[in-house]
């Protein structure tokens, strides 16, 4: 370098507005990724977030749920997040609050607003669901969204769990909606409207009412986003409970069981089975009048940017890369990683004219889907070999046949798995991220580049 | 930099030499890998691989068997490790040929040779078995291993494949042992000394003999190996067929099936289930003889480096992550991420002394083996939740269950799956290689880095 360099401009302009855009594939392990990428590019193409030019894998960290606990090595979105979120290990189905003793831990999020940035949280599920929660809300079940599911939480009458240390009257901050009608955020945008239509405790008025008291302009309509006032906070939730997602399987189907031959029955060896019928993927017309995740991705964009010297804390979710998973519908899983993929688009363009953005895209643990041979390794043995679980066998428009396996339970939902998940970032990530990372260290990443 | 430099010694000293060393872990998936970690160095510790300074995502690419054939989703060894040695997309079975046609494909060990480099081919498994074969012979059916086995290949009178069109007397090489007899790779140690003792086709001496014939020592034990002539080229094989494994499960147990009560049968909502009881993991009493992985590499990375200015090549297979997975067995894979990790640090301890040394690891193909939640996600239901096929639960040196699932098949063998698989490299590797690269780019990496 010359030593002349009064005319070149200082490497670091140290008033530029730094932000981090988190964006978090549920459940997106390298199965969910292939599948995804065999789909909507071919096999020989490329997602977005394969050009991506840093690459980490993130082990998941859980703990049971008391003091000094020993390790849990699958974890579920819960605890995951508050890894994220806070930088502490905790136990599964619990919200930023420290496994056996409840605990609340500070968040990404409220060191941001401390620190005088702006904060989003944006996500296909609904916004008051276990990932955006984390963010933001402590409570010790993530089941306790609303104010009326605090005390007894069951579903048909099984006791799932109880929230009541956490309402309002025994000195905690209600429910998980309430929290987030509570909360400095300014953009939610998400599902989960049922969650605010309860009268909120101690008052007359419903969360949602609470909220528009507390300063959000509330929005339930993809038409709104854009025309939602810019003096206000932004609190869009744009269904009842999860958005729905943008693919299903031909007419609906999911993944099904092989059926064997009644001679099969009796003997593996003898008979034989039918496997389902191959199936394409189809647009889910519940999609219809959803916002993609692009576009609440871009709203966000734009309001926590807007005249703000001081940057911003983003986190976009793609949710139901693992909902769909758990109910075998790989077509939907898939969908989903394109919507991901859409809002990393305008992430990186946003980061293009705002070069202090670091960000970060990642999983929160694994799932249950695997990618398995349409035609067995063994199919030149003269018996059938199939799945013991169910089997999705999708037409890819390159024209192959791609076989989708759900086997990890018998249950009506799948269980998620344990494996490290991918970790990627843009440009500003290289030397800041070591390439094996532990998932709680993403907070301290966030906060370092952030400053906070 | 100064503009006087003439006493700064020139960045590139051009007659070093330059050498690839090529670590693949069949199978070693991003489950495999977690599921090794977190027996081996507790949930919170980290394998040596996990300090690598360079992590990518690697595409796996397979194709029909016919000219301009479509994408097959899930691959095995003999077209991913063709692949690697090649640089082309070949059919599942194929040996550095090529799909439809049987054209022979030129491997980076013969082009190593060309250009004057020493080559090497270290293995668990038979030194004749896909991977290895890969990079040095060519045939079109992977389990075409001796001479014996070239026509008609059949398991019990099933056919499954035939190899006359490559008979010497048809104008091919012969089989895998022979090509390996008549090869001029310089180390070849592992397994499968069975596929040495039948004669070769138009001999009357073995393919051992006919191996010495050609310039190599042959041993078939583990002390042989530090005694072995310097002045001979080394095939080694410790063996039988594929080497026993370090560690497996208590008592010689592996996954097993869940047992539903009576009740359970009549619905899965109803009675309960009896899952398999805890186990730790063993020394294998069998692998007790035979040389560790670690040790054949540092045999053969002495051999190929003594009084060598040219450089050379080297392939290093942990092969039974991918065996004991197939056969339901988390210890046998456990042991075998291990040992691959113990060969990374002799390569690693080796670069330290040649800095002109690139070290890749990587996995060939994922596969079915999954970290599962050892208590239910959904455990708070009072039904009975359980993996519809075989789990291991796996007492961890840190106190906790580890359940591991395989459920990809109901055969005797699981199945290979399609996901991504990871690809390291120390910092020779950095900005050589893409964060995202489709397997047959290996080929040209290595190519290039070694200028051949």
């Amino acid at each position: 370098m010359t030593q002349n360099s009064a005319n070149i401009a200082p490497i670091e302009v140290t008033h530029q507005p730094r932000q981090v855009i988190l964006i978090i594939g549920d459940g997106m392990d390298e199965q969910q990724l292939t599948i995804a990428r065999n789909y909507l590019k071919g096999s020989q193409g490329k997602l977005r977030l394969d050009h991506l030019p840093f690459r980490a894998s993130m082990q998941i960290l859980t703990t049971e749920d008391r003091q000094n606990g020993k390790p849990v090595y699958v974890a579920d979105s819960a605890n995951t997040a508050t890894s994220m979120a806070t930088g502490v290990i905790t136990s599964r189905g619990r919200i930023s609050t420290r496994a056996g003793s409840d605990t609340t831990i500070a968040t990404i999020v409220e060191l941001a607003v401390a620190g005088g940035l702006r904060t989003g949280l944006v996500t296909t599920s609904s916004i008051t669901d276990a990932t955006p929660a984390s963010f933001i809300t402590h409570i010790n079940f993530r089941l306790c969204e609303n104010p009326d599911a605090m005390v007894d939480v069951n579903y048909k009458g099984i006791a799932l769990g109880d929230c009541s240390e956490y309402l309002k009257a025994n000195g905690g901050g209600g429910s998980i909606a309430e929290q987030l009608a509570d909360s400095p955020v300014d953009v939610l945008l998400g599902g989960g409207e049922k969650h605010f239509t309860p009268i909120a405790e101690a008052e007359t008025i419903s969360v949602k009412a609470l909220a528009e008291r507390n300063g959000f302009e509330v929005i339930t309509r993809k038409d709104e986003l854009a025309s939602a006032s810019q003096d206000k906070r932004l609190l869009g939730v744009f269904a009842q409970s999860t958005l729905p997602v943008r693919l299903r399987g031909e007419d609906g189907r999911e993944a099904e069981e092989p059926e064997p031959s009644l001679l099969n029955y009796i003997h593996p060896y003898l008979g034989d089975v039918t496997l389902p019928a191959p199936m394409v993927c189809e647009a889910n017309p519940d999609f219809a009048n959803m916002p993609s995740l692009q576009q609440m991705t871009n709203i966000a964009l734009d309001r926590l940017s807007r005249n703000n010297n001081k940057g911003f804390f983003l986190m976009i979710e793609s949710a139901s890369i693992d909902k769909q998973s758990h109910e075998r519908k790989p077509c939907g899983s898939i969908g989903e990683v394109e919507q991901l993929d859409e809002a990393l688009q305008s992430a990186l363009a946003f980061a293009e004219t705002h070069p202090r953005t670091l960000i970060l895209v990642t999983a929160d643990h694994s799932q249950a889907a695997q990618l398995i041979p349409d035609e067995s390794l063994f199919a030149a043995y003269p018996i059938s070999t199939y799945t013991p679980g169910y089997v999705a066998r999708i037409v890819t428009p390159e024209g192959s046949h791609m076989a989708i396996n759900y086997a990890t339970s018998n249950f009506m939902m799948e269980e998620h798995t344990g494996a490290a998940v991918p970790l990627l970032a843009n440009s500003e990530g290289i030397g800041r991220i070591p390439t094996f990372v532990q998932q709680p260290q993403i907070f301290g990443i966030i906060r370092e580049y952030l400053g906070i």
